[in-house]
C-alpha cells in the first residue's frame, strides 16, 4: 500500500483517480510517498525519506521548495492549461465588461431599491454607461499560449479584427489558432493598431513592466487593456497616469491591489481567472494522473524541476534514476546493471538544467542489493524500482 | 424644399443621410413631411397636413400613435434588427456574469479600499464567488432572429451545446445559423435539456408570461436564464420562488422592477441592450434610409403599419396611394388614371392588415387634378406623386 498524504482538500475527480487497492489517501500520513497540495505553503515542511513526488492541483508552485525537492530527487508537478478554459471565458468576459459600463449599470439600478418607478428611473438614467461594441474593432493578444489563442478565436467569432504576437508561439499553439488571426511581428504592432489589448504572457522576467510609460504611449488613445496574467506585467503608477488621463480608457485587472480599488477606469475582479468548478476538476484529475504515471511508470508530465520523459513500458521491471546532470551516470548506471548479468531492453534518458532522469527497462527482476549499488554513484538522487 | 423635423437628437450619420440640396432638418419645422424620433412621446401632438412618414431610430414605437398614422396615411417607420449586435454582446456577457459571481467579486474586492494587505485577502476570500464554465454546458436559445440566431452561433464557438427553438423562424435566420445548433421541436425540449436559456422572442401577446412557475418546473434544478427580451416575458413572482427554492441559480434581466433588485441571484441590468455608440449610429442611419428611400421612391421597409413594398423605378413618374385595405381600389385608381389618357407602366400593391399600399409607374406626368380624383375615392387616404 502506498500512502498518499492530502494536504488541502482534492477534488474526487482527483482522489479517484488512484486505485484504493494500491494506495492509501489521507490528509494525516507522516511518511507519503506521494503529496498532493493546492495553496497550502510547504517550504518549511520535513520530508519523509519516502517521498517521491509532490503534485500541484495548479500553475503556480510558489509554495513549494522546488530546489530543495531537486536535490533530493523529488519529482515536482503543476497543472498548466489545465484552467485555460475558465481563465478565457473571464478573458471575454473582461472584454465586454471593459467596453459597456455594464458593472456600473448593475450597481446603479441595485440603489434605485425602493423607488417606485423603477422602470421610469432606469429609461432617464440608462444613457450614462453607454459603451462601444467589440464588433468590428482590433484586439491585440499578446501571448498566444494555451489562453490567449483560445481568447483570440472566440473574438474572431464575436467580429473583432485579431492581431497576435508571441515570439515563443509552439508549432501546437499557431497550429490551432484561427486563420484569420493576424500575425504581428512585434509588440509595437499590437500596441499602434489595437483598440483592445490582452495581456496573456508567460511568468518570464522580462514580462514585468511590459506595460509602461513607454509601451502605452505608443498605444491609441482610449485603449482597453485586460490583464488576467500577473499584476506586475502592467506598472501600476503608469497605467493609473493613463487611466486619469483618458489614454487608457479602462483598466481590467484580475490582480487587485490597494492603489487601483475604487479608480475609475479600473475593473478589478478578485483574482477569479481560474474560479470555477471545472479549473478545479481538471487540476485535481490532471495532478492526480501525472502522480499515479510517475509512481506506477516512472514517466514525468509536466514536472516544473525534472525533464518530460515518457517511455512505453515494454518488460516488467523499469528501474528510474534520478540524477545530476553531469556526464558518465548512464554508464556508471550501466555498469552496475550488467555487473548483476541484467540487460537493458531499452533506456531513455532526459535533462533539464541540472536535472536529469533515466528509465531502464529490464526482462531481469532488479533486487535490493542493485539499488544500493546504483545509489552509491555519486550524483544519483533517487532509484526507484517498478 | 422638403422640411424634416428631429424630435430628438439624431446621430450625424443619420441625418448625413438628408442631400441638404432637397432636406431641410431642423428641431423647430411646424409643418414637416417627415418626423425623426427616438423616444419623445408623440401621442398628444398635432400632426401637419404635410406629413408622410415618421421614422424612429430604435425598435419600440410605444411613443407613437400608430392607429391615428395608419387613418392619416402617415408610414411609421422603425430599425429592427440596427441593435442587435450590441444585444447579442450583452447577451454573451449576462451568460458569463450568470456562471460566475464576477459582479459580486468586483464590487467585494472595491469594498477592500484602504487595507494595506488587499493581495492577501482576495486570496483568502475569492473561493465564495467560484462558479461554472460555459464550455460543455448546454444553451437553450429561444426565438432564432436575428439576435437569436447570433447568440446561438457565438455559444457554440465558445464550445457549448446549443439547441435553438422558434416555430416562426424564417429561412434567412436558419441560413444564417451554425449547422451545430440542434433543432428543439418545442419550448418543453428547451426547458428539460438546457442548462442555461435566453429568450429573445418578438413581441406578441403569447410570450407574456412565457416562463412562469409551469416552464420553471420542467427546468433542470440549477438552470440560468438570461432575458434581454422584455421584462413582461418572464413572470416576477414566479422567478423570486423559483430563485428562492433554488431551482434557478441565477435570473439576469435588462428589465429591473422594484421586486426584482436586491435579490439574491438577480442581475438587474438597466436596460443597456441597445446602449452602445454602434447601435445608435446603425438606428440613426437605418431609420434616415428608409425615410429618404419612402420619400423619394415610395418605397417602404420596416415599416410597423404600412407592408413592405419595393418596386424599383423603370419611368420618371411615380405614384404612391396609402389606402385601405378593400376591394376594388385597385380598379378605380387605374380608372382615374386611364380617365387622364394615363397609361400604367408597372404596377406593385401590397397590404398589411386593414392598411395597403400601391405604387403605379407611368410614362406621363401625373397632374394634381389627377391626385385630387384619387384621392376623392373612398378609402384612398394619402397620394404622393414623386
Amino acid at each position: 500500500m502506498k500512502n498518499i498524504k492530502l494536504l488541502n482538500k482534492i477534488d474526487k475527480i482527483g482522489t479517484d483517480v488512484f486505485n484504493t487497492s494500491k494506495y492509501a489517501l489521507s490528509d494525516k500520513t507522516e511518511n507519503p510517498c506521494g503529496i498532493m497540495v493546492r495553496s497550502a505553503v510547504m517550504h518549511e515542511m520535513e520530508f519523509g525519506s519516502d517521498l517521491l513526488a509532490i503534485a500541484r492541483a495548479g500553475a503556480g508552485v510558489n509554495n513549494i521548495p522546488i530546489e530543495r525537492c531537486s536535490e533530493k530527487g523529488i519529482v515536482v508537478f503543476n497543472t498548466p492549461g489545465a484552467n485555460a478554459n475558465g481563465v478565457k471565458e473571464l478573458a471575454i468576459a473582461s472584454l465586454l465588461l471593459s467596453s459597456r459600463k455594464i458593472v456600473d449599470g448593475i450597481n446603479w439600478a441595485n440603489n434605485l431599491k425602493g423607488q417606485s418607478d423603477v422602470e421610469k428611473l432606469v429609461e432617464k438614467g440608462k444613457s450614462k454607461f453607454t459603451g462601444p461594441e467589440l464588433k468590428g474593432k482590433t484586439l491585440g493578444v499578446i501571448g498566444l499560449g494555451a489562453i490567449g489563442g483560445m481568447v483570440a478565436n472566440v473574438a474572431y467569432s464575436l467580429g473583432m479584427e485579431v492581431m497576435g504576437c508571441d515570439p515563443y508561439i509552439t508549432v501546437n499553439a499557431a497550429w490551432s489558432l484561427s486563420r484569420a488571426v493576424v500575425k504581428a511581428e512585434n509588440y509595437d504592432e499590437i500596441y499602434c493598431n489595437c483598440d483592445y489589448i490582452t495581456l496573456h504572457v508567460p511568468s518570464v522576467p522580462s514580462a514585468i513592466g511590459l506595460i509602461n510609460k513607454d509601451s502605452i504611449t505608443k498605444m491609441k488613445d482610449g485603449v482597453r487593456i485586460v490583464n488576467l496574467s500577473r499584476g506586475d506585467i502592467v506598472n501600476t503608477a503608469d497605467i493609473l497616469e493613463a487611466l486619469a488621463s483618458g489614454k487608457v480608457a479602462a483598466y481590467v485587472t484580475d490582480f487587485p491591489c490597494e492603489e487601483l480599488l475604487g479608480v475609475e477606469g479600473v475593473i478589478a475582479i478578485p483574482h477569479l481567472g481560474a474560479s470555477t468548478l471545472e479549473s478545479e476538476e481538471n487540476c485535481a484529475f490532471m495532478a492526480a494522473q501525472q502522480m499515479v504515471d510517475y509512481l506506477e511508470n516512472g514517466n514525468i508530465r509536466n514536472s516544473v524541476n525534472y525533464p518530460e520523459i515518457i517511455l512505453p513500458r515494454v518488460t516488467m521491471n523499469r528501474v528510474v534514476v534520478l540524477h545530476e546532470n553531469i556526464p558518465n551516470m548512464l554508464a556508471q548506471v550501466s555498469t552496475v546493471l550488467s555487473s548483476f548479468n541484467i540487460n537493458i531492453e531499452s533506456l531513455l534518458s532526459h535533462a533539464k538544467g541540472t536535472n536529469a532522469v533515466s528509465l531502464y527497462e529490464t526482462n531481469d527482476e532488479v533486487g535490493s542489493s542493485v539499488v544500493e549499488k546504483i545509489l552509491a554513484i555519486p550524483g544519483v538522487r533517487r532509484v526507484m524500482v517498478i
